[in-house]
């Protein structure tokens, strides 16, 4: 038994998660479980369908990308999930999908408005979408450059990885992350649903405007505030 | 065997149909059931996946939102359900939801138009976009107010409650009612696809037009008037 | 056991498939079957859950709409098949449904453009939306009016009803039929699609253009025609 | 025991998975699989029913496409994938459907953009569009003729097929190949997802450009260059 079984099953859970939730086509997605003591996190083996998965054969990487244990080759955005983990604190899970509608949102380089009380619940802001990068970093090590391309969007928009645990990666994909590796799945289920709304709102209203601040902090503050009362905790 | 078994079946059965008619994601959605004389209604717990649910999980609460039995935290939109229950006679369930269409005319505080008899066979009006509340309103008792809003609503724009039964709550998303908590389950389901019909329709002819009154008006006498000859009784 | 058994089986295949190929909400559509010599069809109880349907519980009605076996009320739009049925030679089956993109274009008052071969292999023509009626036919007996509308268009633009097997009803829905029931909730399932290909090929290109007269010819004549050749007979 | 049941079981399967991932509608589409060695494929009989298929159902064929085995009638489409096998080298499949967005894509007689790296994983180009025929061509061997018509387009695009495998034909629909049939539904499906993720992209961004060169060039080589390291192998 591997001493790493606990995120190799948070990991494979998570990774069956995504088909169900319709969020992957054949194995366009890829979703991992860190332990931070340990620096390492379990990782889906890279273009095996799901149907394949099992727990065991979730590969173990550490937070600089290097394989610890398991013989299959890791995800191919596995250095990007590596970059996140090593300078983002308290992170327990990671997912990449190219949910529909979360990747045309990334492909038109638009950062998501917040139209209405379902985004606030959530997340105070827009939801960013991380510009390309530059020639140069794609020509390199490109999944470790997309790690800090992420960062580097989150550093000068000044948001707070806890607060806003999703991005779009511009002209690719999203991202998402959480204390845990489900709590990264709930995000990327609830990603794809504000990024089809936002578009049928401006399809309804061309002229729509960002909700206003008070709505915005209510809701936030109805879930994740210190007077939180949604939910049994 | 809670005195109130029969209000907590009817919102169990209601609240079990939200996902089965594709209306909620996780958990963004309660249902209600009320007895009228007995001056209570059973609700959703807060928070918890539908899968958890159970009759007797639903929380009973009296119309001014106390907890009468139960040891769950109710929905934190319990306010808003005991607001339209004090107020308006004759409402036996209430469903809110945050179906995408209906979500998405609520965020571009837009009513939605009558364009057709699939709309007119269940109510005559447009069906109306509450406006989001002053911000005082929002930072004080914001669920409570929600309930206050909408009956405002209604009021300015001198609509009857029992022939139109469902509202979008401006930058939020719907709710429904009825004399039961099925039949706002119904009315539910039938908003989200007015609403879906609606914005096809104008993708379809931006020049569109209101559906002429002579067939708003047959339509929904078919259904609910006096020679009402739709159905079985 | 009824002399009728054979279209009374016939309308509950036909009204058992529209839920499962998505084509109505809750009650909203019927189908029926006619048999010709008899001068009868069978068709769906008025608003009754498609769960609660059997063979024996399709009310018989001859082409004047008058019922002539069953206990139950016949579908509310019962007189827009009769119509259908009398004036029109060797139809089999009629279906009705609200089915979502039908429905729009309906609401639309538009035509649907043939602009593809996907269209062209079931007819040469436009889908034809008829207008809605004057208010003075809406206020007399509405659903048999409904199919003289129906018929009235056909022949105002000179269009042959054993060629083109579908019509959507102004600010209403769609109508379609068969040589036999079967054929007519076929028709239906084609119709949705083909108003559907139709919305996504005008978002796609804003000036698209009718296609060209030899593939509309080719298309139809490969199923239809003298020399068709697609499928087994 | 047919010398041909290899290709036969391949056909089969690969007709199978096409309802399955939500790419046809009724009997719109049909898939084939070749033999190089022994100059025949396996296809679909026409306008038969998936559920009624079966491995010893499908109809063996050469690459002029005169049947060798089987009494069914093939495909209406068997001579494009005829022409198809004849001249282009190392084909193991071939898919036709109608899928919803690259069926209406073909419709706007567009080329699919290349606007995100699920387009680039893929192919380094847009998705062709081959133009209708000429009104000569449509009245002669209609099928035939189409199988030149996309290879001409190929041509005087000057694209690789080994590359792009896939194509729209233009007011008709999409064809997919690969090295075997079950890659051609592989890329059916895909073609699929990139037509409707291409449409909402413009949607949301109506300025939206074509993905930069550097992103292009790196999203393939992961999959398909030299230097790959997606997938296990």
């Amino acid at each position: 038994m591997s001493r790493y079984q606990h995120i190799q099953e948070a990991a494979y859970a998570a990774n069956m998660q995504l088909p169900q939730l319709g969020l992957v086509l054949f194995t366009f997605g890829n979703a991992s479980a860190a332990d931070d003591a340990m620096g390492v996190f379990a990782i889906k083996p890279s273009g095996m369908p799901y149907a394949d998965l099992s727990p065991a054969k979730m590969v173990i990487v550490d937070f600089d990308g290097k394989t610890v244990e398991g013989t299959l080759r890791p995800s191919s955005d596995t250095l990007t999930h590596a970059v996140l983990y090593k300078h983002w604190q308290g992170i327990g899970g990671i997912v990449h999908t190219h949910s529909t509608y979360a990747t045309a949102w990334s492909q038109s380089l638009r950062d998501i408005p917040l139209y209405g009380t379902t985004h606030a619940d959530h997340t105070t802001t827009s939801i960013p979408c991380a510009p390309p990068m530059s020639d140069e970093m794609i020509a390199g090590n490109y999944e470790y450059q997309t790690g800090f391309q992420i960062m580097q969007t989150f550093a000068e928009k000044k948001l707070d990885y806890h607060e806003v645990e999703m991005v779009l990666v511009g002209c690719h994909a999203p991202f998402t992350w959480g204390r845990t590796a489900a709590q990264a799945v709930y995000n990327s289920a609830v990603l794809e649903e504000l990024a089809r709304l936002a578009l049928l709102t401006e399809q309804i209203n061309t002229q729509c405007a960002i909700m206003k601040e008070a709505l915005i902090k209510k809701h936030f503050e109805r879930k994740h505030g210190e007077g939180a009362y949604y939910g049994q905790e």
